[in-house]
């Protein structure tokens, strides 16, 4: 019998992965699940873009362009000048979600046994992508007793070696919601010069600011050219998700030109998606100023229903639509576990995604979880109640 | 300024992309071309496939399933049933077209520096996958002069190391053609299985068979359970390339759970492209029994025609849409070239897929092109006098 490669055995599951069948179980004795553990937004996708999709008239659905249709291309442009950054369609390849646009930047800037130096606790699935890519994440870690800010660059600077090709940020951070400020940009930009590194930010969450902070990109800052790498998406954004629209965005024309090369390994990225894609770009801005007020009253629920829960530690997200929140047990697998398979409350329990997989050094995190705030504010509240029940009963 | 990784240098550009500035120029300069170098086919996509996505009622576009929406997973298994294929949709991954399952059987298979053998001339896409994946293709040449037809398996059997992993076929071929009788099945099967390789078929042309012969698919063999992987693709089948769904099949439980870690990194193949091709699947009988007399015509056509060209020697395809011809000239590249840069009759010419770039062993196929016949048949007619005449004037 033939065996398995290596790196099929090494890819990591999702941290939510392990839950799904006792979520079912759960399911099937009637409990109902309030889900804090998936960033999906439940927010409806703007109206123009699904019409968009409706009203086409294709009769042989064919290919795109590789990059992406020439039209999307330069709206995309539009919108980042739109938002003061200078970048042209020639600078941008969509692609199949923000996911394949970091496979692409991963592939066309590392071998194998390169690293990439990401800070913890990270987006999991960049995990999955190193694995796939045959390379090796060093994380280095942030603290949510500073709310997960940058780590000092002398943290950077001992984890850099000769194999070290990139520093990998996510601004506003999945899962911590973090917002990286000019200065912590610029301290990445002077340590990326110095060593030669690329710089890559996953800004997929760029519209989701809020208390009036702005977000900075990367390819803003001046003399970065040859550094920054963007990994967009259109998932959350536009609540577009099943889309599966992206963007690899940089100035450095090696960079693209190779992309392209993986890029056309797989002919193009999804035809009608390019269609509601393009047409979410006329979404009018009340909707986002309508998502905005939404994520923050939701926030604000969350951070100050968690507060009031005995021993519970949160950090105060900027952006993004996700929260770290320290609890007072040990082990927040057995933990999450339990409560699928053990706890409810009136028939009600709640699914909360273990935080020990969002970190890449063993042992941290253990006692946290990730909590996203995509769900009615009624619904924070009765999740928050739930787990502080929860934790009084919890025998371990 | 930070570096290319080898790997992306090394990463292969499509045969056609070369071209694709002088066929820019020659448009420009007023020339008409006639593309017989693209699979795109030019047929209809199904109108239940069309009519499925313009009447879609979705409010949240949200992520599907990792693995594929479960009904049509399920749905899929009913389409493998009535071709005498028996699957059940756990067996079955939805990816983002035949070429992601290509980078997830890869993934799942092998390990950098693991090797792949492949009959040539193949699919030039492989090349790219195979590098992104660090793993080495071995080539064993197949021959025009008996259409390309399964090499004889001592000829594998030479090229098999410690490395070796799998046997990788495309059943019908591009660029060949040639579809594999049972019999040469029945020989692959015996070959994988005292090896303990893996056989992955790449099976995305399944349907497009002639001449009254029936496709016989490597997971109807009997014993092959383990070793068994299928590429498949609705890209064609439907004539819906721009939808991007794609499946990996296997009884393989390990290669599916390993398959299904990769595409979780991923998230979830498109959805609205998923609404079409589940609906794509009551397409009726007749839409593939019109396509399949229109293709078989067109390759008589084109077979004919160019049997009349002196020196041209063809291939005969039994299935698929594409055909290798042989050309009585030295290098097939410059010929391509010269084509759109100094020729045209009458304001026309053609653009040819120089078919070197299907071969791995460098110094084959050089006077050779691939020739897809996904046009009109009129179109065909005119293309092969164009490249008659081409040739006459041809100093090279
Ligand atoms: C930080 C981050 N990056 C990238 C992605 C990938 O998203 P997509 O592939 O849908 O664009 C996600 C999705 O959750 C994410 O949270
Ligand atoms: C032999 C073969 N395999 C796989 C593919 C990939 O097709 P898709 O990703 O559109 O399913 C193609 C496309 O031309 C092909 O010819």
């Amino acid at each position: 019998m033939p065996s398995i490669s290596r790196r099929g055995l090494n890819m990591p599951e999702s941290p939510i992965r392990k839950l799904v069948p006792f979520a079912e179980a759960a399911i099937k004795r009637g409990i109902k699940i309030i889900h804090l553990n998936i960033g999906q937004p439940d927010i409806k996708t703007p109206k123009v873009a699904l019409d968009a999709v409706k009203n086409n008239n294709l009769e042989v659905l064919s290919y795109s362009r590789t990059e992406g249709a020439e039209s999307y291309r330069e709206k995309i442009a539009g919108y980042y000048a739109n938002n003061d950054i200078h970048v042209a369609a020639e600078d941008i390849i969509v692609t199949t979600g923000g996911s394949e646009a970091l496979s692409f930047a991963m592939g066309s800037i590392t071998d194998a046994e390169d690293e990439i130096i990401i800070p913890e606790p990270f987006y999991a699935n960049y995990n999955g992508f190193a694995n796939a890519t045959g390379i090796k994440v060093v994380p280095v870690v942030s603290h949510i007793e500073d709310n997960f800010a940058l780590p000092p660059i002398e943290e950077f600077e001992k984890l850099i070696t000769l194999k070290t090709k990139a520093i990998l940020i996510c601004n506003p951070g999945n899962p911590t919601g973090y917002l990286y400020s000019r200065e912590e940009i610029k301290k990445l930009t002077k340590i990326v010069k110095n060593y030669g590194l690329f710089l890559v930010a996953d800004e997929v969450y760029r519209e989701f600011t809020y208390d009036g902070r702005e977000h900075y990109s990367i390819i803003q800052e001046e003399g970065l050219e040859d550094h920054a790498i963007i990994v967009d998406s259109v998932s959350k954004r536009y609540s577009m998700c099943g889309a599966r629209i992206g963007y690899l965005v940089s100035k450095n024309k090696e960079v693209i030109k190779t992309a392209i090369k993986f890029a056309q390994a797989r002919l193009s990225p999804p035809t009608y998606a390019q269609i509601a894609a393009e047409a979410a770009l006329e979404t009018p801005k009340s909707y986002f100023e309508a998502v905005k007020e939404e994520y923050v009253a939701r926030r604000d629920i969350l951070i100050s229903e968690l507060s009031k829960v005995e021993g519970v530690v949160a950090a105060r997200p900027q952006g993004a639509f996700y929260c770290i929140a320290q609890l007072p047990i040990k082990n927040a697998d057995a933990f999450a576990q339990w409560l699928l398979e053990e706890f409810n409350v009136d028939g009600e329990t709640v699914m909360v995604a273990p935080a020990a997989g969002f970190y890449a050094t063993a042992g941290l995190g253990t006692n946290q979880v990730r909590i996203a705030y995509v769900l009615e504010k009624e619904d924070l509240i009765r999740a928050v109640y739930i787990l502080k029940e929860a934790l009084k009963a919890y025998p371990g």
